[in-house]
Parts: C-alpha cells; structure tokens; sequence
C-alpha cells in the first residue's frame, strides 16, 4: 500500500489514529530515504503534542525493530532474558546483575549502547579493562551467551536503524521528550535484540530523563504494554535517581564499585537495587523459584559464594579482556564500602564541604557534568573517554557532613578544569540543618 | 542577538511567548539558509497547536516583510491604497475596483500572485489580454502609479521571500491551516508592498480557505490587529463564497465579466462586492467623504459615467495591452448580464441539469477544480494556462433550474476532459424541491 506522508501528518495532526500499514509504510519510507527529515520532524512535533495509542506506539516499534537486522537467539537454549536501563549517574548495575544471572543458568543476550553525555555506557566502562573486547559478530556473540552465559556487546551496526535516524531528528527539533517515541525508542531496539522477557529499570530523579515518579510509572507502563503486545513479557522498576547509585561516577571507578558488589560488599542501594533487579530477571527466567524467597535466597548465594564474581571474570578471559587486572585492582581496594582509585597516573583530588549540615539534595545531572568534565564522559558522538577520570562520592543524600570534611574525590588527567569542576561539585549539593527524608532506592515495580 | 532554533522550538512547544528578538533572528537565519527545514517544520507544527500571541504574529509578520526588498512607495504623493482577497472562485474584483480607485483619483499599487489551483490569479487574468504585461522593474511601477492612478502587476521577486520559503514548506508538512501563519503570510506581502492602507476580502465558504464565518472573522480581526501593530490601518470585508462571484470562471471570461460591472451591468453580488470594497477604500483614502452615502455616490458614478472603464483602457494601454481587443470583445457581449464568450477557438459546450429544483447549495471548491480541468487553470508550479478555457455559470444559488436546462458552459481545448468536467461539475450542485435561504454576498465588515 502506498501513502502520502502528507496525508499521515494531516490525520495526526487531527489527533486521528494511524494504522498498522501506515506507520510501517512511513518508518520503512523513512529509513530508506524516501521521506524528507522535514516532513518526519513535523510528525513527530504532532505526535509530542497528540501522543500516540498503545496500539499506534506498539507499531511504531515494531516498523523500528524491523527496519534493519532483528537477532535470532533461537540457538541458545531455553527463554532468553534481557534488562534495560533508562539511563542515570554512576549506573553500573549491567556489570553486576548479568554475571549472576548467567551464575544462575540463565542466558543473558544484552547489548548495550556506547555512551552519550555523563559517562560512557556499559560497554564503555567494561572497555577500561584492559584488552576487553566488545564489538563481536553475530556468531561470536550467539556463542559467547552459550558459552558463558551472557553478554554486554556493542549493538550491532544494524540493529533498528529508522531508531537512529529518528532519535538523531528528534534530538534536533525538541521532540524527544515523547512518551510514546522514548517507550518505542527502547523498546525497538529490546524487540530487535530478540530477548524473551525483559526487565526495565526505569530510572526516575533529577538525573533521569523522568524527573518524577508519575512519568516513570507512565513510561514503565507504556513499555509493559507494548511488551505484551508485541508477545513479550515485561517488568519494569522504577528505581531513585536524586543522586548517583554507589559512589563511583566514571569508568574504571565503576567497574571496580561493581566488583565489589559481586563480592559481597558495596554500597547499600546500589547493592539493593541490582539484587532486585536480578530477582526478577530470574522469575521471568526457566530458572524461576517457587517463591520470591527462595529467589531472593538464590541470587543472594550467587554473591556469597563467589560464583557471579567467577562468572565475571571467566567472561573477562573470554572476550579477550585481563582477568588479572581486575584480581589486582580488586586486591588494591581496602575492603570496605568505597573503592579506592586503582589510578596510578590520576592523583585523588578531594573536594571538601564548605558547610556544615546533612546532604539534604543533590542536583545529580550536575554531578554528571562535572564527570564530563573530568574526561569521563563524551560531549559529543566519536569523542574519546579517558576511562580512569571520574568522581567517587563519598557522601550520600541524608549523611551528615562537617566543613572541610571530604565529600567526594576527583580523578583527571586535566588539573586545568579541577577549579570548576569541584565548584560544579558543590553546587550540585544542598547542604541543610535539618536531616532530609530519603526515599527508598525501589519505588515501585511493575508486573 | 544568537540564539539556537533549539531553544525557539523548545519554548513555542511549551507555549512560552517567543521575543520580538527570538523571531526577528529565526526568519532572518531562515532565509539566508542556516535554519534546516527540520527544525523549521518543527516549529511551523508548534505553532500549528499553541497559536501566537498578536504580538508573535506581527512580529512574524514584520519579520517576513523585512527579509527582501520593501517597496518604497514615497514617490506616489498622498495616501496609498492596496486591496487583498483571500482567494476564491470567480473572484474578479481586483479587476474593477482598482480602475474606479484610480477614478477617484485614489492611487493604488497592487502586486498580485500568479495562480495556483483554481483558475489564474489578477495577473494571469490581466494576460489574457493581447499584448499587456505585468512584469516591471521598481521605477516602471511606481511611474505607472503616478500617471495612470493604479497597477496590478506581478510580484516583484523578492518581495518577502521569507514568506515564500515558509509557505512552500508548510505546504509540505500540513501547517498551512494556522491562522497566525495565514495572516502573517498574506499581511507580510501587503506591508512589504508599502501600501499605507489595505482593504481585505476575506472569503467565507465551500470555495474558499476559511469555511465558515466565524474562522473568516478570526482571520481578519487577526489581520487588522497585525496592521494596527505594525501601523497600518486595515479594514476587512467578509464575503460569502459558497458559489462562483458573478457568472465567469476562468481568465477571458473574467475579464470580459469585469468590463460588463465596469460599464455598469453585470451580476449584483458581484457588482454589490465590487463597490462595497471600493467604497471601503475610499474612505480610506485622503479622498474619503464625509458620510458612506455619498462614498456610494462617488463609487457608483465612476461606473455611471463610463471613468471607471476608461481608465481600465487607459491602464490597458500604459502596459502595452490592446485595448482594440476589449472594446472589440465588450461590443461581441450581448449586454445582457451574461457575457457570451468571444472566444473563437473554441466552441461552448452546455451542460444540462439532469433534475428539476432549486440550486440549493454548491461545492464550490469542485467547481473550481472543474475550471483546471479544462485548462483554466494551474495543478503545479509552472504549468501554462489555457487563458480561453472556463466556465460560464448560468444560474446562482436560489435559481429554479428544469431538467434538461443549461446550467453552464463550459470552454475547453482539451475535448477529452468534457465528459468527466461535465459530471464534476453537476456534481458539485445540490438540487432541492424547496427553494433554500440564500445569505448576502457581504457578510460583515470589520473596521
């Protein structure tokens, strides 16, 4: 069937439902060139401001999906599960929960993106370990997720291109910040990357892209519905982002933070939220427990009895990477909650309280700016990432703090940003005399 | 003052009032090519939801004016005047009553657009008469002002080239139907022109581009509150356009319509359209009298007394058209209210109505649509016009017709279109056994 896109922009325009045929007629048209930018930017003002049906958002993912390659991971055995995150400061709970996931038996086939602004994404920081690789092809990664157990690979150059081409638009001409064109952003690339079930980890706080729990719960919702109506099952949890997760905002700093989870200790939220994370990971698995319990009781053992830890490394060894580095790095860390700075060629530069009184906020996309800053993140597509840069707090939302009290560390090979950097540190805090309610870090799941 | 297009999206999508600034730079950066058609149809679809303030569409308006040339009418002493018709079917007004301006010693200098769609604009029309021409250079214009009293020539090509870039692209991406975009377009045109008083016919009905009388009464207050903000006294007459002014649809037939009001016969609504917006005019103008009756008066006996077509010959002449050609054609019309067509080429073809009943309503646009059939006028850009192909309506809403009588005529060099024009044609009339309620062709004047 052939349509006019003029006449799809009308119908939306008028809040009018676009079908099935039409939207895969305008995403393969539009992936294949044949529909200028400006007509697509003029759909996309019109759906920001009518939205989209479940329906209409389901198909539009689904056109995204198969617009370029869609994974076959029929050749893993049993139900293959995959996670998602919406994106926060200091997010390295990929690193934790997909080694015990595969600790527990089940195939874990995730791809990540590299990151964008703040920190480098999970294939970023698992690149700080030295001679890792993250960029497999199709068969190398089928047989890695046989192998070990899971992944965290690079996406596939292919893998729902109309996505890029329309997230690359929308990120010019104000139209991202969409229920329906965020949930199908996520959700098309997940279809494509050919999982059974996913679990969501939608992020909400001053860091996230939803900034209050009704937007999360709406985006978590939209997402479970196209889920299930694309035959997927999905859960999602919305999860506080008011302030990093953990201590550690970089690469290497988050990389080793996670090691320490997977060997039992960490900070308490991160840890928290990873565990729970990896709970409903397994009920939605073949492995699912009876009860939530004894889930809870078998992830925990993964952790206790240093299998998750083991399936970390033996992934390391398996993609090229130096499982050493990591024992030494590990055994360089003292023991307790915060990791030290395995850095060598970056001396700590500490950044102390000029007041005294309780963190009683934290402005956390702030926080992920001066780790910009730092080096550890990109500004823009194609920058480098200096992966030892980053910031480990030292404080969190609630904890007392005196003047001149150290209340994070800054690592750099650039001295010459440390005055603003540690001034946008500061500023990123509100220091208060009266002790602030902290939230939970889960504030809801989603079935 | 530099902004980013980002921004402007931002705040028209939040509803947020945009500055005199913010425009200013966004039409100035548009045309000279540094904003992409993405963000600007973006932003054209924003404004298609959220409107603009009065002060946004004028400052929009101003802004398109400024991005070419603006005619400096200073040279042409006293008051200068300018008509705008929104656009419609049959629509030979300009024809009329700028020659009676002139009469009365009114200076009018009018740029009007060549067609699209429908039949020609004032300036195909004009062609259609042997030898005259519509082109001129700045000077040419301005002398013909000052020695004949008026002009209707083509648009000079820059003027408000903003305006057409914009047009083109909202033609494109369904943002045409905004009203703040309608009236900043049409009034960008008319303050770059330099006239220092404009009249508007907004048209009203199934002909025209506002459908009902309320949307028409909101375009032109919108338009007269631009003019008063920008310093121009704008006055507008809404008029009914759910059939054909007057009998002739087409370009010779147009004209040869107009000479029978200029010599005082023609149809009533049309003559009644005619010299209600030239008495608007003129009492604009530094000729205005001192009560509407004797306005009347005036108008009516440059008609009366054979000025007004004089100086419609004169003006003939001036351009290098032959005027031999009119009162050769004017003398062949049988002086009734219906001029026969003094084309030779090609012969009338009847159309004959299949039901016996009133004429009780018309679709007009069709009848429009019919007109380009035959050849009358333009489907894209560039196409030539048939100048001898049209329609002659013989009978008006409210007209008792009996089967097998002629509703019309029709011209044409394309025999192999009759068949389908002849069907769209009957089509477009509703015949009723009860004799509807016919409106009057001036539905409001707001001054």
């Amino acid at each position: 069937m052939d349509y006019r896109m003029y006449d799809l922009i009308e119908k939306k325009k008028h809040n009018v439902t676009l079908t099935e045929d039409e939207i895969l007629w305008m995403i393969t048209e539009y992936t294949a060139g044949r529909i200028p930018d400006y007509q697509m930017s003029a759909m996309t003002m019109a759906i920001w401001f009518n939205g989209m049906t479940d329906e209409e958002t389901t198909w539009l993912t689904m056109a995204m999906a198969k617009s370029g390659e869609m994974l076959d991971l029929s050749s893993i055995p049993g139900t293959k599960l995959d996670k998602h995150s919406t994106g926060g400061i200091g997010d390295k709970t990929t690193l934790i929960v997909t080694p015990i996931l595969a600790a527990l038996k089940v195939p874990v086939a995730k791809m990540s993106g590299r990151g964008l602004g703040f920190t480098g994404g999970t294939v970023d920081k698992l690149e700080s370990i030295p001679g890792l690789r993250s960029d497999f092809s199709e068969e190398e990664f089928l047989r890695i997720v046989r192998e070990v157990g899971f992944i965290d690979a690079a996406q596939t150059k292919e893998l729902a291109p109309a996505d890029k081409l329309l997230y690359a638009l929308r990120d010019v001409t104000a139209t991202v910040d969409s229920l329906p064109l965020i949930a199908s952003s996520i959700m098309s690339k997940k279809l494509a990357s050919g999982a059974d079930r996913i679990v969501l980890d939608v992020k909400c706080g001053s860091g996230a892209f939803m900034q209050d729990p009704k937007s999360a719960r709406e985006l978590a919702g939209q997402m479970i519905r196209i889920g299930e109506l694309a035959g997927r099952k999905v859960v999602a949890v919305i999860s506080d982002m008011n302030e990093p997760l953990g201590h550690a905002v970089g690469n290497t700093v988050e990389v080793l933070e996670a090691m320490e989870v997977l060997r039992g200790k960490g900070e308490e939220r991160l840890r928290e939220l990873c565990l729970t994370i990896a709970v409903e990971m397994l009920q939605l698995s073949d492995q699912a427990r009876s009860s939530r319990e004894e889930a809870v009781e078998a992830v925990e053992e993964t952790v206790r009895s240093g299998a998750a830890y083991e399936k970390f490394l033996e992934y390391v060894r398996a993609v090229g990477g130096d499982a050493d580095y990591i024992r030494n790095a590990v055994e360089h860390v003292s023991g307790g909650e915060i990791p030290e700075s395995p850095v060598e060629t970056e001396q700590p530069v500490p950044v102390l309280s000029e007041k005294e009184g309780y963190l009683a906020a934290c402005n956390n996309a702030e926080v992920g700016m001066t780790s910009v800053m730092l080096g550890a993140g990109r500004e823009k597509k194609g920058d480098s990432i200096d992966m030892e840069a980053g910031i480990l707090i030292l404080k969190k939302l609630g904890d007392y703090v005196k003047k001149g009290e150290t209340l994070a560390v800054l690592y750099t090979k650039k001295p010459e940003v440390l005055p603003a950097a540690k001034a946008r540190l500061l500023a990123a805090y509100n220091i208060s005399d009266e002790k602030p309610g902290t939230g939970p870090v889960i504030l809801d799941i989603l079935r």
